[in-house]
This record gives C-alpha cells, sequence and structure tokens, in this order.
C-alpha cells in the first residue's frame, strides 16, 4: 500500500507551543507512529511543498490520503480539491482528521456544511468504541482517554454516517460521533475527530493504531478504470 | 391513533421510593403526560392484569405500544412475546423505553443480546440531538439535561441503528446511544434510554415530547392483511 | 406546505414529441396531478424565469423544491446551485426526478459524480416496492408498472442511501435502486428514477402518488434559524 | 480461517434429478469450489451428521460458518438454532445462502419473518453490483448471469440490511436484494439469494467467488471472551 500523509505544517512553523509538541510537524508524529503499522510506503507532503503538496504524479500514486488541516483551508487551490475529490470516487481511501472536517475536500464529499461546536480548553475526552467489530476498532479497547483534547460538540453538520465506529465523551458535558465512516465513489472516507495541534494526541498508540485500522479499511477495493460518465447501453434482453 | 402503554408496575407496588415518585405508577406518569399531546387514545395495561395486560383484544386495537419492563421480563410468557412481535411485524409501532432493552420482546426484533453496562447511581445525564431533522427530535432542543438518572454505557448488543437520533452524555464518563431507530416487518421501533424508576424522568415534559415524538413517527404506515408467508407466483413477463 | 416545481423547460418547446405529451410542460403535468394530493400552494418556475427561475423571494418561500432538469444542468448558474444547497441545507426538502440525477445541486449535495447507466428505448419498467412501512410507499402497491420508460441502470454512482424505498425492474435486462433517501444538513432529499420527458410517466396517478408522498416526507421537520458556523462554546461541566 | 460448510443435505439424497448436479451434495461443490479460493481450513456437515453436524467441538472452531438448508429448517433443534445465534454474537461470520433465508437461524438473527415471493421455474437472473467497492465484490463484475435460477422476489420481510451489495433482476419481472449485509453482536452475517438446488448456480465461479469473498468479509475481527451480561460499572469520573 502506498500512504500519502497530507499536513497544513503551518502551526509548527509559527507556534513555539505546537512546535514543541510536534517537532517534525504532525504529519512527522503520524509518520513515525504509522510506520510502526506494516502499512506499506508512507510517504508526507505538506501545503507549502509545490503543487500544494500533491502533483499528479503523487497523488496517482496515492492509495490512501490522511489529511490533516486547519487554518489554511481556503488556501487550498479549487484545483487540487477537485483532483482529490476526483481521486477518492476513482476508489482512493481517505482518512480525515480532526479540523480536517472543516476542509473544502471534506465539505465537497459530504456535501454538507461539516460546521461543530468546539471547545480548545485541553479537557479530557474519553472514546467509546460503539462498533467492536468494525474493522477500524480491531484491537482497540472497549473505552480509552485522552488527557487533553479539543472538545468537538454536536450537530456535526454531516450526512448520517454509513457506519458509526466510535463514540468521544468530553468532560465538559458533550457526545460527539468521533469516529464515522462514509462511501463516496468507490473511495472509503473515515472520519476521526482527535487531534488538536497543541495536545500531544498523536504520539498516543491507541489514535495512532485506530489511524492505522482506518488506513487498511479505506484501501481500495476497485478502483476506476476510466472517467465517470452517462454511458448509453444496449438491452441483453429483448425489448418487443 | 390508539396508544398502549404497557408497564411492568410491580417496582412502585413494592419499593416506596419508587412509589412516591410514580404514585399512579410509570403507565400512570407517561399517559398524564403523553395525554397533552394529542395522540388519540391511550389506553395503559400492566403486567399483572389478565393476559399479562394484552389480550389479543387489546393488541389488536393498539397502533402504537410503549413498554416499560425491568426486573421481570423472564415473567412475560412466549406467548405475549410472540403475539406482540408478530404484531409488530405487521405494521404496529413500538417504543420501547429504558430498561425495556432488556424485555424479551425488543430482544427477539433485534436478534443480539441487547447487553449494555449500567449505574444507577443517580448521576447528572445530558442528551444531545444529532438528528435534528428526524421527525422524533422535532421541537426538541440540541440538547437537554437530567439531573438523575441512571447510566446506559456502551458496548450496547443491539444492531447498527437505522437511524441515531439521540446520544446520552452521562457524568461519570459514558456516551450512548440514547435515542435509536429500527423497521422490523412493516413496525417501526424507536428506544430512548431514559427512564429509570428511582428517578423522576418521566415527569419531565422534554422526555415526555421524544416518547410523544416516537409515538407519532412509529405510527403505522401500512398494515398486512394477512400472514407472512412465502408465497409461488407466476411471472409477469414471458420466460420463453 | 409550499411547494416549489422547478422545471427546465426546454424539451417541451424544442420537441414536438414532447410537447404532444406534455402540452403544459412537464411542471404543468406534475402540477396538475400534485394539485389533487392537498399538499398546500403548489407554484412552478423554469429555467428561462427570471434569476433562472429562483430568485431569492421565491426560495425562501419553499417549504419543498421538486427539480426536473436534463440537458441544460450546465447553465444552471453556480450561484442558483449555491443558493439551493444552502436552503436545502436549512431545512428545505428536496425532490430530484429521473434525469435531474445529473443537476449540479443533486451532485452537489451527494458529494459524487451520479453517473449511470441509460437508454431511452421506451422499455417496460415495474417498479418493486422494498421498503412497504416507508412513509413515501403509503397507499403505493407492491409493485407497478411504466409501459414506457428510459431505462437507468447500475452502478449508480451516489452515497449507499440512507433508505430505499424502491427497485427499479427494466425489461431490457437492468435492475436499479429507483427511489433513495438522503438527508444534507436539516434537509431531506428524495430522488425517484421515472420521468423520461419522452414518456407520459408523470401523468400516471401511481406515480403521482409516490412524489406527493416523497414530498410529504421531505417537509421541513425543523429549519436553521442562523448561518452554519463552527461555534465556541463554554463547557457546562467543571474541566478542573 | 476456518469455514464450515453447513447442508441440509436431503434433496441430493431424495431427487435424483438434484443429485445429478450436486453429486457430492451441495456442501461438496461449495468445498470444492471454495477450496481454490485459499480460505484456510474447509469442512463440510451436514444435518443427518451427529449433533445434526453442528457438535460444540466443531462449532467452537468455526470462524465462518456457511449455511443451506431448504425443506426441513423445522428439524434443526431450537438447541442448535440457540447455539448457533450465540456463536454469531461472540464474532463467528455467518453467510447465509439462498433458502436459508427461512432458517430458524437467520429468522432468530433478524428479528424478521424473512418470507419472499419465489418461483423455482429456471428464469434467467442478472445480478447486478451495486456497491462495487465493498469487499465482497472485489473482483466481481458489475453484472453477471444465471441462465437457471429460482425467482426471490420482492417484498423481503427483513430489516433494511446495512448494505446492499448486490441486486437481482429476473426475467420474469421482478428485482431482489439479493447480497445483504448484517451485523449482528460481533457476528457478520452475508445473505446471497442464488442457489437454488435444481439448478447448477454453485459450480459457477463467480457465484463462488462472491462466496468466498463473503466468507473473507465475515471473518471475525473480534471474539467475545466471556458471556453477554449486563454489567454495573463503576464511574471513571467524580459524580458529586
Amino acid at each position: 500500500m502506498r500512504v500519502t500523509i497530507w499536513n497544513e505544517y503551518r502551526h509548527e512553523k509559527s507556534n513555539p507551543a505546537v512546535a514543541a509538541i510536534y517537532p517534525q510537524g504532525i504529519h512527522g508524529a503520524l509518520e513515525a507512529g504509522l510506520s510502526r503499522h506494516d502499512l506499506g510506503v508512507i510517504r508526507t507532503t505538506t501545503l507549502d511543498d509545490p503543487s500544494q503538496g500533491l502533483p499528479d504524479a503523487l497523488l496517482s500514486e496515492t492509495d490512501v490520503l490522511v489529511w490533516w488541516g486547519h487554518r489554511h483551508h481556503d488556501e487550498v487551490s479549487d484545483d487540487l480539491v477537485a483532483r482529490v475529490c476526483a481521486r477518492v470516487h476513482a476508489g482512493m481511501g481517505l482518512v480525515v482528521l480532526h479540523s480536517g472536517h472543516f476542509s473544502k475536500v471534506f465539505k465537497r464529499l459530504m456535501g454538507t456544511p461539516c460546521t461543530l461546536k468546539w471547545r480548545a480548553d485541553g479537557e479530557r475526552e474519553r472514546i467509546w468504541t460503539v462498533d467492536p467489530s468494525h474493522p477500524i476498532a480491531a484491537g482497540i479497547p472497549a473505552h480509552f482517554t485522552l488527557e487533553q483534547e479539543e472538545m468537538y460538540g454536536e450537530p456535526f453538520a454531516v450526512p448520517s454516517p454509513d457506519e458509526i465506529v466510535f463514540l468521544g465523551w468530553f468532560k465538559g458535558g458533550e457526545a460527539f460521533r468521533s469516529g464515522c465512516c462514509y462511501k463516496r465513489g468507490l473511495g472509503r472516507i473515515f472520519y476521526f475527530q482527535p487531534g488538536h495541534e497543541t495536545f500531544p494526541s498523536y504520539h498516543d498508540p491507541t489514535i495512532i493504531h485506530v489511524i492505522a485500522n482506518g488506513i487498511r479499511w479505506a484501501t481500495p477495493v476497485a478502483m476506476m478504470e476510466g472517467p465517470f460518465v452517462n454511458e448509453r447501453v444496449q438491452p441483453m434482453e429483448a425489448i418487443p
């Protein structure tokens, strides 16, 4: 498998507190953690790289794309959004992390506003596995705790997920659909809520395990060979 | 519409603390609350009534059945379970409340163990509306609080709901799928988690509003006219 | 309720064969049929009307929008697409008919290519009700036949529907998910496959009955009062 | 993986026409076909074997159970039904074939009557893949044809499937949900419609491929270590 981790990579360069937690960038932490999960080739790329990190050559060689963005969603060009969505439709898997819920790519694929409530006060979150026989829950305990995370709260303006794997409980009083599965075209999409830049969630082995499972689950089953078209076809049975 | 509220009605007779909260029985509190919602004819019946409260004459005149049971699930006869399930299959709506999750009827209709975690310590629960355009959420706020409820926790061994309308957040650290919709045969089933006998949830107007919405949603769209059978049919097109 | 029927209304003006079937336009036939179903105020509007038929004043007074388009999807302005999608997100119902599967509005809301196979040879279609207790199936027989329709075939590049109400069987050998339900934001969306411009399906009372049911089902349960925003909220419980 | 194929194995012994098609029994044909798919250990067993073919020793060593039954569903003991359902709840996969739709096991797990329409006239069936990126569709063409099959028609009295992978088209005029996925407890269930005893469908490589894919998909992700119980738990957060 060929996994590409796309990171906005701006907080880490401008905010020393974030740099202290993620000195190699969020993408670096993800790569380090995921590299222990036998996922194949893992590459990283960022918004400030050429072609905003995803030239066609790289995108077309990506089986599953992991996406972390936050403050600069609007800088992502409509062209890149279109290319990523087309690649998802063609079968590429997509794992959208945390504030990626508001990326252009995710909003385009969901067809909804994707808004939510939030509070980055670093409260405790406990994640509950509600679909323990889902492949993304393989090896994940019935519940686990992050001592500090950003609260994401309902209503989460997304379509009803095809499958809900995890719920999030927050100390401040909220519950959230924290692990959600979708399909769009031939592509599988997993959204996973933890991962604020000021907290060390991507150094947590259980979080990494969930993301690794999400990547495996999102691995393409089939890839479109041509474009999506409306096509006239001949009848296979007599139409008298 | 013809609504029948079935209540086990034992706690109220044996436990003064429960009797103090529900002097007319849980069924009486539900009836009093629901009677303000213009639902048509509302009747109540209990386990110790003739035919365990549901003679054919009553069941066959029930459009939506509300079910509260707890300690004495096993006393409900297999015959009654079969008759209730058959009536649900034929189109009757069913609203299963709280500890009814472990009733024979619900387990039979779900096809799963329906087990969960619990703790009746009277902690705070906050209910979150995650599907605000669902008919069962009509007029219900984005979230509301019960100062004292029994915690019900995941894993909840039910099939993935067709629709999840509410999540529950508990002070003690759990999140739960608290409002779940299913279809079985022509019947619609709504499971709603609040309602432990030692807490006054069924005096709460918002809880009653949710149950009233659940009853409306579960109202039969169609009723089977005959039995469910495997039936041989003639082709409508030539099979050369 | 306030229903607005939007029709492209070009075939009827340029193709005498279509005009012969729909002398008042497809919108006129729909209006005539639906007016027998006690749906409230029904208005019609077309692509060549001012503001492409949907000025804000009309859109903001529409509870359920019915959409028929085919050859001129690309003429619909991105501004109108954005306004319609925003209104759906805010709670307006949307009933997308036949070739509307490839409208910009539907594709935007689905997040997928929405392509399919087709053949407008006028073969027999038989529609099967697979969810007979769904409100959209109320009063609809177990199956019914259209002597001439356009074949729409799988793969239909849409997200897995929240609910499938009808399957289509085509004489030429295809099966299709012909009646599909979705939610996007607070809005409910029903896609219904029949309705090619050269066949009289919208004069068929059963087809009209299904569309009327779809309109009722899509009636707003709730409407957003403000815009969709990511909003910072205070904790409701102490975060020590 | 350890696959067990359970076959009623009566038609083959009493009906020479069936014996001619399946001289080694339906289980033998399935075993021969599936053995080419690298699924691990495949065993077969039948109703007339000791313990009706599924002693605890075998059942507890089965990861995925394939079930074919037809005329003698009622002979399967309630004890065996309970043991199979418990094993599914604990995580065992289940692939239910054709007339197994009316087995006690499937009906118990679905919680519905599971009735349908049928016609064993040997007409053509064409199967359409509607979820091409589902693991069960891996390597399966967009559509394929069986020259002779039993028609199974809607309404199929099952819960709305979690996922529909295949639709069936029948020459005689029907469409059917032919490939359906469910979860019950920790177990995954795949129902696949083809396979009447008087037709050679289980000699068809594509049919076998689908069943092999179904077995892989149903492989346990997790197994329950103890029984399903309602369990009192301590709070993880202070309940003041």
